[in-house]
C-alpha cells in the first residue's frame, strides 16, 4: 500500500521548510480545480449584458480561451440572445462545441445554419459525435445534411443509425488501436511510435484481433509500458476483457463497465469481428441519462425540458396531467358514493384527506425504493418475495403507530372515540395496502419488461387514494351512523 | 475518421467467405457480455436449496469460478442464510469481496468474525477500499480493527480518515505513478519496464512532481507511448490537466469528471503535493450515489434500505410521514374552516381532492425538472428568472386548459355552472401556484445551500393542498352561497 508514493519522497528527500516556502512559486496563471467547473453566474451575466449592446469586439475577446464544454453552456444559457451570440461567435467555434449541446439548443442553433455549413461541422467531428449530432436532427434536416458530408463520413454515419438507437454500436468510436496476434510488445511499442499521427488522440487499450478481424483480446495500456519488449502481447492479454455485442442496450453496458471498472470495451459485430471501442467516458453520459430518465419519470415528466418553448412544455405535461384527473375522477366516485354519510357528519370531509395523503406518501416511499433497487439489480426475481413481505412488516408498524397518533388527536379533537378508532382502522389498512402494492406493482412491472418508474407512480396513488377513502369513510358509515 | 480500423482491415485483407466460415472457431469456454452482467435468479435460487440443505461441497464447487462482485451479489442475495455461505465460503473469499458489500450486509458479515480476521482482510485492500471499509463499521468495532491492523495500513487508513466524508481525500487512492520534471520518454519507459513489481496494478497517467513533490502536470499513457524517446516528459504535459484539492466535494470532483472526460486526475494537499490519484470507476460509483440520494429523497426516503431490518426501516420512514401528518393538519385545518359550506353542498367534499391532487402533480412536475436541473448546473442564477416565468406561464396555460375540461365536466355532472366556473378558477389559480412554487421553492433552497430534493417536494405538497382547497372552498362559500 501507497509504495509508489512514499518511494517517491524519499527519493526526493522532501524538506517540510523548502515546501512552505515553495508555495509561493505557482504559476499565476494556473486555473483552480473550481474554476473547471463551468461559467461562472457573473461572467454569463456579462456576456449578456455585452449582447445587449451588440459589442462583439468585447465578446470575442472574452470567450475567446472558453473550453468547448464552456462555450455549449454559454450558448445554452443566453437564451433569446442565443443568435446573436452565434453570429458573433461563429468562426471562432470548434466542432466540438456542438456536440455538448442539449436537443432544443442544438436544433435552435443549427434550425438557421446552411446545409453546407452543418455538414462542414459534422466532417470534423469524431464519429460517435458525428453520429449523434445527425440523430438529433429533425428528419427532413437530416436528410439535408448527409447529402453534404464527405462520402467517407457519410458511410460512417449511416451505418452508425443503422443500429438501434441506445445500442452499443451507436455509443462506439470507430477510431481504436487493434494489432495482429503474433506481435511482440516491443513490435507494438515500435509501431504506436511510428504511427502516431494517424492514431486515435487518445486510447486506453490495445486490442488483439486475429487474420479474420475477429477481437481476441485486449492489453491495457500501462500493462504495454511495464512488460519486456520480447514478451508477446497474447501472453498478457486482460483476462478480464469483455466484448460487447453491437447491439446491446446502453444501460446494460453501463451496468458491464460498472461491475467489471472498465475503462474501454471492445465492440464485436455479430460474427465477433472488432468494429469499435465504447469509453468510459461515454458511459458516464449514459449513467446521467438513465438516472435523469428515472428521476423524471417518478416526477410525471418525460423530458428536462428547461428550454423547451412553454407550449411544448405545457403540451409534453398535459398527458401526465390528464392521467391524473382520470384517476382523481375514480377516487373522487368513491367518495361521492358516501355523500350521504358526510352531509350527517362534516368531520369526515375534513379528516379524510389525512388517509388518503399518508397512504399516498408511504406508498411513494416503498416505490421510491423498489424502483431503484430494481435499476441497480439489487432487487430481482430470487428476493422479491423476501422484499414484498418486509414492506407489508414496515407498513403494518408504521399503520399502527400513526394510527395511535391520528386517533387519540381525533378523539381528543372531534371529542368522538369511535371516530378515532375509524381513522386509525383506516390508516393501518391504508398503510399495509400501500407498502404491499408499493413493492408489487413496480416488481411486476419490471417482470414483464415495462420500465415501472413512470406508470408505477400513478396507479399508485390511485389505490391508495381509494382504499383510503373507502376504508375510512366505509368503516364510519358502518360505525357511525 | 475510422482510419485505424480501415488500416487493420486492409492489412489483414479479409475475405468475407471465410470470415462466415471462421465463426464457429470461437472457444465455447468463454462468456458472453451478458454472462458477466452478473448472478442469474436461478443460479442464486439453487444456492439458496444447496444452503437449505447443508451441500458444503457443492457450493463450493458451484462458487469456485465467481468473480469478486458476483461473490458479493450472492451474499447480498442469500438473505438469511448469508451465515452460513461466509462459514462454507470463508477462505475462498477474496478480500476484494468485502469492497463490493453495501453497509447493511458488511456489518452483517463482518459482525461475527474476529477482528484479527478481519483486519487481516483490511491489510489485503487497495488504501482507498480499506478506508472506506473501515468507515462503514461502528465506532467501536473500528478502534478494535484498527489496533490489528499492520503500522502502515493503520497510517493509511487513519489518515484517510481525517479528510471529511465525500471528499476527494477520501476517494482517492495513493498508489500511483509519479517523475521527476528532467525524464525523457525514455527513460520513463525504461523506469516502469524496469520497476513494474512496485508499481500499482493498473495506472492511467504519469504524474511529473518537482522535487518538492508538488504536482507539475500529466502525461497519458498513450502519449508516452506513441511519443520519441528522446523528448523530455514535460514538453508533452496534457495541457487539460485539473488539480483536485484533497478537500474537494465528491459531487464537484464527479462534475469535473463529467466536464473535462478525464479518466484518471492527481488530487493535492493545500500546499500544492501530489497525494494521490482519483479514477473514473470511483467517480462512476460517486454519480451512481448521487443519482441515487436524488430519486431517494424525492421519494421520501434517505436510503435504499432494501436490506435493512424491518424496525430500522420503518422507523427511518417515519420521520418523513410525521412531517407528511403535520402538513396535512394544516391542509385540512384549511377545509375545517368551511364546514359550513360543506354542510350545505357536499359536492364540495368530493370534488376537493380534484384540485388539490391536480395541484401537486403539476408542482411535482416543475419540481422535478428544477432540482434535476439545479443538479446539472443546467440551471443557475443567470437564467433562474427566465426558468420561474416559463413555469408560471405552462401552470397558467395547462391550468386554464383542464380548466374548461373539469369545468364542463362538473358543471354536466352536478347541473350547476357556477360550480362549474369556481372549479375551473380554483384550478387554474392552483396550477399557476404550483408552477410559481415549484421552481421557485428548489432554487431558492439552493441559493441558501440546502438541498432541493427532499425538503422542497413536502412543503410543495403542503402549498398546492393549502391553495387548491382555500381557493375552491373558499369561491365557492363566496359564489354559491
Amino acid at each position: 500500500m501507497a509504495e509508489i508514493e512514499e518511494e517517491k519522497q524519499e527519493e526526493h528527500e522532501i524538506d517540510p521548510a523548502a515546501v512552505e516556502a515553495g508555495e509561493e512559486e505557482q504559476t499565476p496563471v494556473e486555473k483552480t480545480a473550481e474554476e473547471h467547473l463551468g461559467l461562472t453566474d457573473d461572467f454569463i451575466r456579462d456576456i449578456i449584458a455585452l449582447l445587449e449592446e451588440e459589442q462583439a469586439e468585447e465578446i470575442r475577446t472574452a470567450c475567446r480561451d472558453l473550453s468547448d464544454p464552456d462555450a455549449a453552456e454559454l450558448l445554452t444559457k443566453v437564451g433569446p440572445l442565443r443568435h446573436r451570440l452565434v453570429d458573433i461567435l461563429e468562426d471562432d467555434l470548434s466542432p466540438e462545441v456542438f456536440s455538448y449541446l442539449g436537443y432544443e439548443v442544438l436544433n435552435d442553433v443549427l434550425g438557421y445554419m446552411s446545409g453546407p455549413h452543418i455538414a462542414s461541422i459534422v466532417n470534423e467531428l469524431d464519429s460517435d459525435d458525428a453520429i449523434n449530432l445527425i440523430n438529433e436532427l429533425d428528419e427532413g434536416r437530416r436528410a439535408e445534411i448527409l447529402r453534404h458530408l464527405s462520402r467517407k463520413v457519410r458511410a460512417v454515419v449511416e451505418e452508425g443509425l443503422n443500429f438501434p438507437e441506445e445500442s452499443a454500436g451507436r455509443l462506439m468510436q470507430r477510431e481504436f488501436v487493434a494489432i495482429p496476434q503474433f506481435w511482440t510488445v516491443g513490435k507494438t511499442a515500435d509501431y504506436l511510435r511510428a504511427a502516431a499521427d494517424a492514431l486515435p488522440d487518445k486510447f486506453y487499450d490495445i486490442f488483439i484481433v486475429d487474420p479474420m478481424h475477429k477481437y481476441v483480446g485486449s492489453v491495457a495500456l500501462s500493462d504495454v509500458l511495464c512488460t519486456q519488449r520480447s514478451l508477446k502481447m497474447e501472453s498478457i492479454l486482460d483476462e478480464n476483457h469483455v466484448k460487447i455485442p453491437a447491439t446491446m442496450d446502453q444501460e446494460q453496458v453501463a451496468h458491464l463497465f460498472r461491475r467489471k471498472d472498465l475503462l474501454s470495451a471492445p465492440v464485436v459485430d455479430d460474427v465477433g469481428r472488432l468494429i469499435g471501442v465504447i469509453t468510459v467516458d461515454d458511459i458516464v453520459d449514459v449513467i446521467d441519462a438513465e438516472a435523469e430518465e428515472d428521476l423524471l419519470s417518478m416526477g410525471g415528466v418525460t423530458d428536462s425540458d428547461i428550454y423547451s418553448s412553454t407550449l411544448s412544455t405545457a403540451r409534453a405535461r398535459s398527458s401526465w396531467l390528464m392521467l391524473n384527473l382520470l384517476t382523481a375522477f375514480i377516487a373522487v366516485s368513491v367518495i361521492s358514493v358516501f355523500e350521504a354519510s358526510i352531509e350527517q357528519i362534516v368531520a369526515l370531509a375534513v379528516l379524510m384527506p389525512i388517509v388518503a395523503s399518508m397512504g399516498g406518501n408511504a406508498g411513494t416511499q416503498t416505490l421510491t425504493v423498489a424502483v431503484r433497487a430494481l435499476a441497480t439489480k439489487e432487487l430481482s426475481s430470487a428476493n422479491a418475495w423476501r422484499v414484498i413481505a418486509k414492506e407489508c412488516r414496515v407498513g403494518m408498524l408504521n399503520g399502527t403507530f400513526f394510527a395511535v397518533l391520528l386517533g387519540v388527536i381525533v378523539w381528543w379533537w372531534f371529542d368522538n372515540l369511535t371516530l378515532g378508532l375509524v381513522i386509525g382502522a383506516a390508516l393501518i389498512i391504508n398503510l399495509l395496502i400501500a407498502g404491499f402494492f408499493g413493492a408489487f406493482v413496480p416488481i411486476t412491472l419490471h417482470r414483464f419488461k415495462i420500465d415501472p418508474a413512470p406508470a408505477a407512480g400513478i396507479f399508485l396513488t390511485m389505490m391508495t387514494d381509494v382504499i383510503g377513502f373507502f376504508a375510512f369513510l366505509g368503516l364510519a358509515t358502518f360505525f357511525l351512523l
